[in-house]
C-alpha cells in the first residue's frame, strides 16, 4: 500500500553520475571544472559569512540578476535564479506541463529530462538526432498534448550544437515553449541568449557549475521575457538561493577574465583529448562543451574500458543509449589528468 | 495567450515576509533568530570553502544525515535533507498530491501550504482551529480526494502546539500522510519525531533557519520511515543541498550547547514579550515558538499599529485572516530589540 502518486511509484528515479566521497579518483565523469573557481568567489563568500546567516536571503537574488543582466544585455527582470540549473529545469517543467501532457526532447540527450517529465506525470517523446547531430522536422511536429520542448545546446553526450538560426526556426515552428539548456554554452562558439528577445517561447538556462567551477555551490539561472520570468517565479520556492551562493555566484560572473583564461585552457585540452582518442581507435565528435563523446567505430564494447579505467582510479562516464549505442563521455580535466587517462588507454 | 498551466496562471503566488535589503530595521517579522549562529558553523563553512567548490556535493548530504540520525535516535535512511524546509514541503506535495486532489490544513496557519497545493493544481481545505487552538474531528473527516494533511506544530501564527497524543490520533484516523511541520519545534516542549516509528503516515519536517539561526543558509530536513524517504528522494533535485550548507548544517546540529543557550535566551524574552504585550492591551497567546501572536480583544484595528511601527523602523508581521481576524505576529528578538518595540507601543 503506497500513498505516493502513481507517477512517483512508477519512477525509477534519476541516478546522477558517481560522486565518490572518499578515495582518490581522477574524476572525468560529471563534467566538473578541474580548476579552482575565481579567488573573488572565495572572498565574496567569506564576506557574506561575516555579515551573518541569521537572515533570509534575497528571494530574487537581485545582486546576481543585476550583474547577469548587464553581462547579457537584458534587463534584470529577464533573469530568474535557481538552486543550480537543475532547479530551473524543475521549475520550468512544473510551470508548463500537466500530467498526461507531452514533453519533447532529442535523443540521445540529457537523461534527467525524462525523469523530470515522469515526476510531473507527463510523457516524453524522444526525437533521434540525425547522423550529423542535426534535428529534423519531427522535433517540431504538431501535437495537441505537447507543452514543452527541451534542447541541450551544446548537447550531452555529443557536445554538438545546433546553430542559432536553426534554434530560432525550431522555436517559431513549435507551439510550445522551447527551453534551450545552455549548461555548457560558455565552452561553445555561440549562445542563444539573444534569441530570447525574438520570441517569448524561447527560454535559455545557464549553470555556474561547469564553466565557473562551482558545482558545489548550486547556482543556475534562466533568461526569458519578463512575463515568462514572472510566471516561473510563482513556482519556485521563496528563498531558493542561499546567501552564500548568491554572493559567490555574483563574484564569479564579475570575474570574466578568470572565465576567459579557464575556458582557453579547457578548449586547448579538449582539442588534444579529441585527437588522442582518435589516434587510439575511437570516434570522437568535435565538441563545443567541456567533454568529448567517444565511441568505437568497430563496435567493440566500451564498457570493459570504463571498468578497467575505474579499477585504475580514473572515472569516465559510460553511457548506453538503448537502440542507439554506447560510448564514453570524458570530461576535459587538467593536462595532467588527461595525460594519466591517455597513458592508460593503449595506443590504437 | 499563455503557455503556463492554468493552475499557474490562476495563482497569485506566495508573498514572503518583507526582507528589506538595505536600511536599518529592527526585524521582528519573519521569525529569524536574532543571535549569530554557532561559531562552529563559520569554521565548518570556511573549511568546506578551502576544500573547493568545483565538485558536485553529496546528493544525500550523508554527513548531516548521520549526525541528525544520531541526535534523533533514528537510522540515517529515515532522514532526507532539503534546501530549506520549504523544499521539503514542495517535495512532499509533489510526491503525494495530483491535480484535482485535496490537501487539508488548519486555519489560520502557514499561508504557503495553500500556494504549494495551488502550484500542484490541488484544492486546499482549511479546517478552523477551535477557540482553544485544538483541532476537531473535521480535520480527519474521510474524503476520497484527500491525499495529504499538513500540520504546523507549533503552529504559525498562534505558536500553539497540539499534544503528541493528539497528533498520533489524527494520523491514525487520516487515510493519507500527515506532515507535521516542526519548523519551530526546538522552541517547544515536545517534538513528534518519535511518532514516526509508530506510523508510516507521519512525516516530521524540521528547519535550521530559526532555532539554529541559519535562515540565510537554506537547510531543512524531514524524518519519515525509509520507504517514504526513498520515495521522496526520487522527487527532489539530485544535488539539492550545496557543499557549504551541508558543512554548516552538520556543524550546527553538532553544537547542541549553542542551541540550548540560545533557546534559553529566546524563551526568557518570549515570556517577557508576552506579558508586556498583555499589559499594553493585547491578547497574547502562550507561545511554544519564537514569536508571539498578538490580537486586540477590543477589536481595535491593528494594521495602523503595524504601519506606525514600520515608520519607526520596527518591522513586525501584520496578518489578516479573512473570516477569522487580524493580528500582529512578533518574532522574539534580542532583549534590546524587544525593549525598543515595547517603548514604541504605548502602555495600555
Amino acid at each position: 500500500m503506497s500513498y505516493f502518486r502513481p507517477a512517483i511509484d512508477a519512477l525509477r528515479g534519476y541516478t546522477p553520475g558517481e560522486q565518490p566521497q572518499a578515495g582518490k579518483f581522477i574524476k572525468l565523469n560529471t563534467n566538473e571544472n578541474p580548476y579552482r573557481c575565481s579567488p573573488a568567489v572565495d572572498l565574496a563568500i567569506q564576506a557574506a559569512l561575516r555579515s551573518g546567516l541569521d537572515r533570509y536571503p534575497d528571494p530574487l537574488a537581485n545582486a546576481f540578476r543585476l550583474r547577469a543582466a548587464d553581462l547579457l544585455g537584458v534587463e534584470p527582470d529577464w533573469v530568474l535564479c535557481g538552486n543550480g540549473s537543475d532547479e530551473i529545469l524543475t521549475v520550468v517543467m512544473r510551470a508548463f506541463v500537466d500530467p498526461g501532457q507531452l514533453v519533447r526532447l532529442p535523443y540521445p540527450s540529457y537523461v534527467l529530462y525524462k525523469t523530470l517529465a515522469g515526476i510531473q506525470g507527463a510523457r516524453s517523446e524522444e526525437v533521434p538526432f540525425e547522423a550529423d547531430w542535426s534535428l529534423g522536422p519531427r522535433f517540431v511536429a504538431a501535437d495537441d498534448k505537447l507543452r514543452l520542448a527541451l534542447l541541450p545546446n551544446p548537447n550531452s553526450p555529443s557536445g554538438t550544437v545546433l546553430p542559432k538560426a536553426r534554434v530560432l526556426e525550431l522555436a517559431e515552428q513549435l507551439d510550445c515553449p522551447l527551453l534551450v539548456d545552455e549548461a555548457y554554452a560558455d565552452f561553445a562558439e555561440q549562445s542563444c541568449v539573444d534569441l530570447v528577445a525574438r520570441s517569448e517561447k524561447i527560454l535559455v538556462s545557464r549553470s555556474l557549475s561547469k564553466s565557473y567551477a562551482l558545482a558545489g555551490l548550486r547556482f543556475g539561472f534562466v533568461v526569458a521575457q519578463p512575463r515568462v520570468i514572472a510566471g516561473l517565479a510563482k513556482v519556485k520556492d521563496s528563498y531558493n538561493c542561499d546567501a552564500l551562493s548568491i554572493a559567490g555566484a555574483t563574484a564569479a560572473i564579475d570575474d570574466q577574465a578568470w572565465l576567459a583564461g579557464t575556458r582557453a585552457k579547457i578548449l586547448a585540452t579538449r582539442q588534444r583529448l579529441t585527437e588522442a582518442m582518435r589516434s587510439r581507435g575511437f570516434r570522437a565528435v568535435p565538441s563545443q562543451a567541456n567533454f568529448v563523446w567517444c565511441t568505437r567505430p568497430d563496435r567493440a564494447p566500451v564498457r570493459p574500458i570504463y571498468e578497467k579505467l575505474k579499477q585504475q582510479r580514473v572515472l569516465v562516464r559510460y553511457m548506453d543509449y538503448p537502440g542507439w549505442g554506447e560510448g564514453l563521455r570524458i570530461s576535459v580535466g587538467t593536462e595532467s589528468q588527461i595525460n594519466a587517462l591517455l597513458s592508460l588507454l593503449e595506443k590504437g
